[in-house]
């Protein structure tokens, strides 16, 4: 019998956990399932006869180390910011881990006594950072082995509704965090490279620069541009590549009417708003609108923005009830990042049988035997239900898939990582086929970074 | 004889210290200059047997108690985060002080100790913090002494250039710290009250907000909105307003033309360019826009930002020399800002005989007897030379006129101060007119905040 202890038991832990359930009796797993809320716990685990639930709340030092003592691998599906007791714990312990989080410094700077006590510190292994990951370095393996010459590398993800439940003009609804999603792009001037130009797009104009991509079957979608683009760049091995992009998905004008709120300063969390508590919807927009004795909200917001009269972009204001005089936010002391979630909240919360899905594209171009290539490598998963979402399926499959071949000894090499090595994705990838997270690839003529497709 | 000691013989201290000599021998004064570089002090004083000159580095804590010791009262003319130790000085050794910088934190938590000792420590007591105050103060004291009804007060202050002097297209140069023109508008969301209302205008928007002001013989100019204008509003006694507006003024269309470099991202100062050494004027603009295999930066440029082929605008670019592909900007790991300022700094620095110009407009409404009022207040001050320019004279003048009332026991209220009481703006907007330093009024039918005079 292996120990495995899940400590989470939160929306993304649905299909890693339902997955370990089922090869419990196979693989000889007992999995503990620890979460503040014990309830949460029990409720995932479902009295399975291999599964025991557990409070556990992360900052008892004394019940996490008892827990970590009793398991054989760690699985921390917290947020990023809670994981590095557990990983000490791990290193005192001598336990195995996996998260599907970024490494954060603090998680590398245990490396090297990861590596001296030969244990697995399996990060990333999620959907973004994780399938984008294996599935990006999987195709650029193989362009290295053939001899070929990386030169172009474009990777987009989004978390989106899937076609039967995309009910509203925005095509989006939120099917995770709403509160990243009205944060979105305000970290910093996102980066990158395209054509060996550095590139950089300032928050105000971000939502006004996406590309287009297109994915068989599901039509045309949008993706604009994240942070960093060259974030990886070394770490995939693409030191003198041209054209370096990663950007987020979204249904085509979803990022240009999105860019009203940004320019009106709606999705600012820096600031709080008098009186938020007695505004109306209608009161929060023309509070970023000059005053005008009886000019409308509505003419004022038109002219300021240079919104057409038949301009689409209006009618998804109008959807989220935005002129509403009467509808009052009820948030007290709120920034407008927080009143303009909630507002959306109201019209783009999950019904009960909507279903979610990812989106995942990316581009690789190459230059072989004197010949240019290009490679589009397509992913979409669907949602079952609420519970085990497309976000939880991929999230979740990866990292429950790692744990048991790290159990198993199939990945081995210690220390604090990612997945980029065909050690741990060419299994993982294939197993994850089998749950409908498939990658279809298509060849294409070389285009290079040309949005246009213009022949030039 | 009493002793001032004026620390910090810089640009802004030339006015001060003219002032200072011209008054020695009638007000019975001796005046130590010090400076880090004691050149630059000597030359300030030119000899004059009523002054001398020390070499002071305001972080030798002994060299700098000596100097305190010497004075009955100091002035700072260092930049704000250099006061309090000297603030602490006077507080220790029984000395007045004088400054024309904001008020912080640190300064504030000396006034119970200046108030028990006696002391007057004036602070905001030049230009803008400083004679906005004084006037202001000055209008809205009548106003309430006649039984008036405060019901707006907006004011805005522009560092210019003079009309004789005024050669491009902008109708800007630097007359004043460029960082601080680059960087404008960046500490956070705008904040004001118009008729009632909170209003919000985010960075990306505060250039294209702008309001339009007039004054007699110089024409029009326009403002955008400082950060924040409620600052003063509890200070000034103000609580119940229905408008308050605080604004930065420049010559028309300079704003309109600036929210190009917003847009573009130029203006950020958080990040490092990559290879910035290397870029060219044009390969700086490149860098912001997308790439493509053939179109111009131009024909990107204006397609991006919607520029008509004959809006003046692009005049004001094409004047910059942006479009240059072999001028290099030289700057080592420079942030966008530096790039941008390098690159203003060609085109907008000074010639040798430029004058420059300080612009002043504040706006009263009121009611008194049930009838609405409205007085417009400018002051227009013109630099004699690129020593005595507008800037010294307003930002010194008060400093130094506000140091001899204090010697001579007409400023005597004790504390942490700012100049809103009738004792201290009284007599110093008095001699200020001698040097030039005059307001003008005009009272105006009541308009309210009504920015295109409808009648509504």
């Amino acid at each position: 019998m292996r120990n495995i202890l899940v400590i989470g038991a939160g929306r993304s832990a649905s299909s890693l956990i339902k997955y370990l359930l089922e090869k419990s009796t196979p693989e000889k797993l007992h999995i503990t399932v620890g979460d503040v809320s014990i309830a949460a716990a029990q409720k995932i685990i479902n009295k399975h006869p291999n599964a025991t639930a557990i409070t556990l709340d992360v900052f008892n030092e004394n019940d996490r180390k008892i827990a970590v003592q009793k398991a054989d691998i760690v699985i921390s599906m917290l947020p990023a910011r809670f994981h590095i007791e557990v990983a000490k714990d791990c290193i005192a312990l001598n336990k195995h881990m996996v998260t599907a989080s970024y490494i954060s410094k603090e998680m590398q700077a245990l490396n090297e006594q990861a590596v001296k006590k030969g244990l697995v510190f399996m990060n990333e292994i999620g959907l973004d950072p994780g399938i984008d990951h294996m599935s990006a370095m999987q195709v650029i393996h193989r362009i290295k082995e053939k001899g070929g010459k990386m030169l172009l590398f474009e990777s987009f993800t989004g978390g989106l509704i899937a076609p039967e439940s995309d009910t509203n003009l925005w095509n989006y609804k939120f099917t995770w965090n709403p509160r990243n999603v009205v944060l979105a792009g305000q970290g910093g001037t996102a980066k990158f490279i395209q054509e060996g130009t550095y590139k950089y797009i300032p928050y105000q104009k971000l939502f006004r620069r996406t590309e287009i991509l297109r994915i068989d079957g599901y039509g045309k979608f949008e993706g604009y541009a994240n942070r960093d683009s060259l974030k990886y760049r070394s770490i995939y091995g693409l030191d003198n590549i041209l054209t370096l992009y990663r950007g987020t998905i979204r249904k085509v004008g979803f990022s240009r009417a999105w860019n009203v709120f940004v320019q009106l300063g709606m999705t600012d969390d820096s600031y709080i708003l008098e009186n938020s508590e007695n505004m109306s919807y209608r009161d929060f927009i023309n509070s970023f609108l000059a005053y005008h004795p009886y000019d409308s909200v509505e003419l004022k917001l038109r002219s300021y923005l240079k919104i057409d009269q038949d301009d689409l972009l209006w009618e998804k204001l109008v959807e989220l009830d935005l002129f509403n005089s009467t509808k009052k936010v009820g948030l007290k002391d709120a920034t407008p990042a927080q009143m303009l979630q909630k507002i959306l909240m109201q019209s783009w919360s999950l019904e009960k049988d909507d279903k979610d899905m990812i989106v995942m594209q990316h581009k690789f171009g190459y230059e072989l035997n004197g010949k240019k290539h290009q490679i589009e490598s397509s992913m979409v998963v669907l949602g079952d239900d609420q519970t085990y979402t497309s976000m939880a399926k991929t999230v979740g499959l990866p990292v429950a898939i790692a744990t048991i071949q790290i159990l198993n000894g199939k990945i081995k090499t210690p220390g604090v990582q990612l997945p980029i090595t065909p050690e741990v994705y060419t299994p993982i990838l294939k197993e994850l086929e089998e749950y409908g997270i498939i990658f279809k690839e298509k060849e294409l003529p070389y285009k290079g970074y040309n949005p246009e497709n213009v022949v030039g």
